[in-house]
């Protein structure tokens, strides 16, 4: 069986380091059977990735920033299950806010990149609802914000 | 006692198709006894109800719009319990999305269009809470989009 | 032990009256050992603060109405406990919502004002996950609103 990590790999991708909040809170609470995962911002390098959609970033690098956030998210579930990704039972739901102007209207192009990632990662068990809606701006200029809820053995 | 599909009825209400997402993701998902619910936009003879509160609909249109995606909630949810609405134990929270302009106000008037249908239909049971935002675009145009989470028996 | 009502008098801070929602909902929602927050606003002095950050609010100002968003949390958390704190397990998750302009980055301070204010009244039950967005617009013209949810025993 083809692991997450060979999974990441075969598509070229490296999970960040989980990133720490930037600001009095943590990434990951857990209970009972959920674990909410904070929002997290969009890194590449190192850096948040900057942009606006509909003005200066195309959707395929929106896309690309998204699935950014679900690598993000994707570290911090593993932080969260000392790296046990068996215990997933299913990711539960996404939550996508796409930096853009008014009249942008292809937010969920945009939030798939994080989403086509969870399928492809876990499956079944990454199948899950979500919510994607426009934000005038995030922190730090990012380009997408996506937060997580998983249910786990 | 009235059912919820003659209650709709009163209110020369139909409740649409399940919609499909429209993108990668699914429009419901079961964990234990809280049932989530992708955010639903607002459709009318098919086509999603578009415009921006503050700009160019009315707040009491937009609340039909709210109305709108409530009754998309209502036909996920019938879905997810194979139409027996009597397992629902609560409509814990709405969570209201409205494209509205900076200036715009009124939020809580358009996403009662959601809240008093379910208030309606659900009585005790669909007293909930919510948030009620703004945001600058929707997916599509859309004028509205609203998400929910139920508890179930 | 320094009790919440002892820790919000060093702070000079008094807890409000549980608010009423602005609309057709109800504050406080519990689904087994979890309780749903509706979205508060910022209230001082009965009123509801309002302003935009990055055009008419300062990021310290902005920080300050998110406490006052979180006041209102704490108010309706002891409302739904009938006074008990020590039922709380954990502030599982804060919604931070920032009424901003497009050019505004520092929603993460603006959130903190909620955010330390948890951590310090609940300390170690006080830390949570979180998002933080910006928003064209809220409620009333709100400047920040905050919504939570708790896992009480």
């Amino acid at each position: 069986m083809t692991t997450i990590d060979e999974k990441l790999a075969e598509r070229g991708l490296t999970l960040p380091k989980a990133a720490p909040p930037l600001a009095s809170y943590v990434p990951y609470i857990q209970s009972r059977n959920l674990i909410f995962i904070s929002g997290q911002l969009p890194f590449q390098d190192g850096n948040i990735v900057q942009g606006r959609l509909g003005e200066n970033m195309s959707v395929e690098n929106g896309a690309k920033a998204a699935e950014a956030c679900a690598l993000g998210i994707v570290a911090q579930i593993k932080a969260a299950l000392n790296g046990d990704f068996g215990r997933i039972r299913d990711l539960v739901k996404l939550e996508g806010f796409v930096a853009c102007t008014p009249d942008f209207t292809d937010h969920p192009e945009v939030v798939n990149g994080a989403s086509d990632l969870m399928a492809d990662l876990f499956c079944q068990r990454g199948q899950h609802c979500r919510t994607a809606v426009g934000v005038p701006s995030l922190p730090r200029g990012a380009a997408v914000e996506v937060a997580a809820i998983f249910s786990v053995d």
